[in-house]
């Protein structure tokens, strides 16, 4: 009988414990990948108040109901005029033109004042500013012709009925949001926000009682920017409680732990999602992260990360990420800006692991920082950005062009 | 006697009321800005949290109080040994180890199971990962030799006692923010928030009751984003009222009105301004955006920007914006990413006045999307960003390599 199993599927058989042993088989970073991609759901559209929509992805195109303006206004502060009685006016031959008021109809040879933005009396059809007409001897006086149009807000102008404000797919900025507002949209139709649930079990370097909170300050940054949102569930009481924690309605749509990944004896965390649910993958040919580890708990999917915050960064970044981004309607891939860059020194890296590199921009070149064999959030917080190594290259000569992904 | 002005001072009479007559004599820009800058000052420092102060301005460089690591530790999970123990080590002559705990101080020939980030027992000098030690028989049985300190994470090599962990007037990132949590640090020495009163004086376009949240959604995105807050200032008693409600402590840095600039005659924030301080400057010669007018209110400077949202946009980035980023501690011009762009087309500006050009990026080049003579927030909505022409400028012609503002 063939086998059946796509060939991206994970190995059907669990994977190897590698507590005190040392990772035996880790996959490939594209079969992690594959793997939590496939999983990946766009959330079902949500309705959202236009005001509060900015860095919203849209599930549904914003029409215009109607033309915006919905009649003529005046463009600019002025007097409203008919064009035609204004033709040969000039400074040798001013013509005078008689006031009325601007909520009429307006009459031949009349002169109505408006401010910019308000409707052009009936019968107008063209603005004059005050550099070509202004009030003298009891009538407006005017210097300069005006076209037919001339100083007008056409209906529609803004936007046509029936015109796509706002495509779906697209994340609103503030000033797409107030654009909505202000052509008076009170409600769009966005992808829903993803609830992410995650456990701190550990934080095993750069220790002190301080660390986990390194965990939830990354994380809650990266996943806002992800456009979902992250819970943290208590772990006091363990974290096989944590993890049940972790499922309580509303179900959230990715649970995360961190820490407690590798091999030593206390990383108990693939273990316990093995116990409450399945563990899919543990070990990933990537560095840093090696240690990563994917699976399901009741149906939800979790992703392992390790406590060392710049593996754990990464992971999130290469791997975890990726399902925020989807469910929340953005491309799965890293969010982050690219910048070509030359290497200001050679990169040595790993045949057969994905390695990320941290590298600071200087004068168009990108430095490789330090070895991170060590990780720990040094080496970041003096980066700019990162380089991705693909597993086959052994790493990068100075000079070479790369792509740098800007924080 | 000679005129002691500044040369950049405005002119010492009070502007000319345009209403009704159109501005007379627009300031240039950069005499406005030099007024603003004139009025900016770094708010002193504040004790913040470290853990929720990413996007915060540091006061104070970030000292590292001790080394970080205080002690060596473990770099990976694996079996503490003397590395003089380990010399000839091979698969072909493994060496046995006595297996001992890891609190106790390790004794010759000794081998003790560490977790990375954990403590080395007294007298280890090397770590053996699990690809170079394992257990075998009740020993460890070891086929690597490991090399003094192979494996260790020295003392201090995240970061030595003294050392600049994060530099003054730097803005701390989320892994920033997370790094110094994660050694310990509790409190860093921030600049101040400015505090920004908003009154919402009239949105004369794209009408609709909706229009004031566009100034409000644009203008709270974009003050944040300048490490400001902004607070809205109940205008229905009417401006004047509102004027004064903007004042109550605490003192804001920054009080801003949008709408009732211009020369129409309901044009009356510029009034109102003079009537309760003083009005410095009315007009600029910068489209969209000319009837800007800066001035102070009780010793506090006050920013009356355009109705239309485009111009409100525009001059709270080119002007007002200027003074919130000096106040964060930021550098007060425009903050946004810049990236060289050729003109896909013609772009047209008028001699005298410093134009605004929104644009749309399509393959490297930089398209200028419409005019902006009526305003609204249209074509902001369609762009990518926006390049500034310098008043002496006629435009540029196609193919000319611009600077673009991006969003």
């Amino acid at each position: 009988m063939a086998d059946e199993r796509p060939i991206d599927a994970p190995p059907a058989r669990a994977p190897a414990d590698p507590r005190l042993r040392g990772f035996a088989d880790r996959v490939t970073l594209e079969r992690a990948q594959a793997w939590i991609d496939g999983r990946a759901v766009r959330l079902p559209p949500v309705e959202v108040d236009a005001a509060v929509a900015a860095g919203r992805v849209l599930a549904a195109p914003v029409v215009a109901a109607a033309d915006h303006p919905p009649a003529p206004r005046a463009g600019e502060d002025g007097y409203a005029v008919r064009a035609a009685d204004t033709v040969g006016a000039s400074t040798y031959n001013p013509l005078s033109l008689r006031p009325e008021g601007a909520a009429g109809p307006l009459g031949p040879g009349a002169a109505a004042l408006v401010a910019a933005g308000t409707s052009l009396p009936q019968g107008a059809d063209a603005v004059l500013g005050f550099d070509a007409a202004q009030e003298a001897g009891g009538g407006v006086e005017c210097i300069a012709p005006a076209a037919p149009g001339g100083g007008v807000e056409a209906r529609g102008r803004q936007a046509r009925a029936g015109a796509i404000l706002a495509a779906a797919a697209q994340r609103l900025r503030a000033q797409d949001a107030a654009w909505l507002a202000s052509l008076g949209v009170a409600r769009v139709s966005a992808v829903g926000r993803p609830r992410i649930r995650i456990a701190v079990a550990g934080a095993k370097r750069e220790g002190g009682a301080a660390a986990p909170d390194a965990h939830l300050l990354l994380l809650a940054a990266l996943v806002a920017r992800d456009g979902g949102e992250l819970e943290p569930v208590p772990v006091a009481s363990g974290l096989r409680d944590a993890l049940r924690r972790a499922l309580a309605p509303p179900a959230p749509d990715l649970v995360i732990v961190t820490g407690r990944t590798g091999a030593g004896p206390d990383d108990d965390a693939p273990g316990a999602l093995a116990e409450l649910g399945e563990l899919a993958i543990h070990g990933v040919a990537l560095r840093p992260g090696g240690s990563a580890a994917l699976g399901t708990l009741a149906g939800i999917t979790a992703a392992l990360l390790p406590g060392d915050p710049l593996a754990c960064l990464v992971v999130y970044e290469l791997i975890a990420g990726r399902l925020v981004r989807a469910a929340a309607g953005l491309a799965p891939g890293l969010p982050h800006r690219r910048r070509d860059a030359r290497l200001a020194r050679k990169l040595v890296s790993t045949v057969g692991v994905t390695e990320v590199c941290q590298v600071r921009l200087a004068a168009g070149e990108a430095e490789p920082l330090g070895a991170h064999d060590f990780g720990g959030l040094a080496t970041a917080a003096r980066a700019d950005g990162f380089v991705v190594v693909p597993a086959p290259l052994e790493g990068y000569p100075a000079g070479e062009a790369v792509t740098v992904h800007e924080y």
